[in-house]
């Protein structure tokens, strides 16, 4: 298929990953996950790495009042998996902003990148939606957690 | 929210949209959108589309014997849609390669971006998943509908 | 295919039917709609189905402060519909009791009945979910709008 | 809520169960999960059920050349799951017929019955549709399988 430009994150750099078998109600007409549904693996993959993380989502968020909302999502589409294949999904916290936070996402099947992707997300006033810092515990508990250190940034 | 670096599309590049309605299913505990549903309504919107060229999915290709597939999305959440708001969903041809063909869509609610994002397909033998060119008949319906010609790319 | 001992509702008894396109991914491997998303349909009609009667779901229940519950579903496939079929999908009140009502849902492709099934909900308070009676309002729209007048029972 | 006049079948009668947990894609505003989706967990259980009767589906159907087509659905929904809830999906052979088969389907949240449901399918041809009989090696696994033996029928 088409070549995708992007190198994609190695395996290595993802410390959390969570066994996944894809469902029927996922697959499409060409036998194929529907790629949507991709998206929602990444979304399946962030409650368990909050889990993992020991910041449940989305009671971690409590204390500081705020809530997690998605700001962007992107996706390369690079072989497909289908009906009852059991998939891997890695998920790893990329990057670390004021108020945003930015994961990334990769599915593989038997060692082999089916998808990767990318999720940005921002934290803020659940009312308002005006963007917070995000929490020091969760900040704390993400270095803790991942053998490959996130980016950093400024500004967010 | 956060904002985007990139500036959206506008409204008028699009020649097609489609009337589309939230439903229940569709919306999450947040009482907004889930973010994976704009994927599924950008592809309501690429069978809309088709129809509305002329060349309906995926009758139009089996004259070529080829198919598309997925390769790349992306997408940025701009605001968000709640149950039984009518979006508006506007679907364009951006650019088409050689085999390759890029999408974009934009969802409006009331004239308001909520979502914008892009779809890459190739278009490939179903069997072997090698690209094949785009079918001529499909690039002239587009440029027949297009009121903004799409870009175009010698690579593909 | 397996006979259905039941007979169904005829076309005739439904006042409302809306027209809903079966979309990509709704259907299923074996290229037919995946047996769940009938009911996902009953669902899209429901809400047209208040929004026809002039009790929009939820607002009408605003007033009485209650909202409904579903209690139960059933349904027998007949037929298969196929991605990009036209349906109509018919919802009619099917009886009123005190706290409870029953909808039966009937969905048509160029006239033949490819699913049928009933849903029951109950009118309830939304912190303690104990049963109310039904909104009077929302009973008087129904009696005005249905042709076929709902069966009527004491208890609820 | 409404009592249900059906007595739900025993969980001791059900030999075989799965740990299901709520995504968050599955739950609506009211922070339950969407009805359709108990139908979806049904489904999951019926391939981790058939994978663990050792009549993997559907390559056990690929001797007979013949598929289960769903004939009929029916749930009562007892009490509400939330994001996030680990649940158990309990699936058994109810009833088997010449060509088809009753399931029995409960979902339990800490030993609590939240859902509980029947589903019917039928053996048939994948082309032409036309019900075949069972294939005598799925009933001998299922008899093998169950401690609580499913009631047989002579027609079906």
């Amino acid at each position: 298929m088409a070549a995708h430009s992007e190198s994609p994150t190695p395996r290595e750099a993802f410390t959390f990953a969570l066994p996944l078998r894809v469902r029927w109600s996922e697959v499409d007409r060409q036998g194929i996950v529907f790629n949507p549904n991709y998206f929602v693996y990444a979304d399946v993959a962030f409650t368990e790495y909050f889990r993992a993380l020991g910041f449940p989502y989305p009671q971690g968020f409590e204390e500081s009042g705020s809530d997690l909302f998605a700001v962007s999502a992107e996706g390369r589409f690079r072989a497909s998996a289908r009906y009852d294949e059991l998939l891997e999904v890695a998920y790893r916290t990329a990057r670390i902003g004021r108020s945003s936070i930015r994961f990334e996402v990769a599915v593989y099947s038997g060692g082999a990148l089916l998808f990767d992707g990318a999720l940005v997300y921002v934290n803020a006033d659940p009312e308002t939606r005006v963007p917070q810092p995000l929490p020091p515990q969760l900040i704390g508990h993400i270095e803790a957690f991942e053998r490959t250190p996130p980016a950093t940034k400024e500004a967010g």
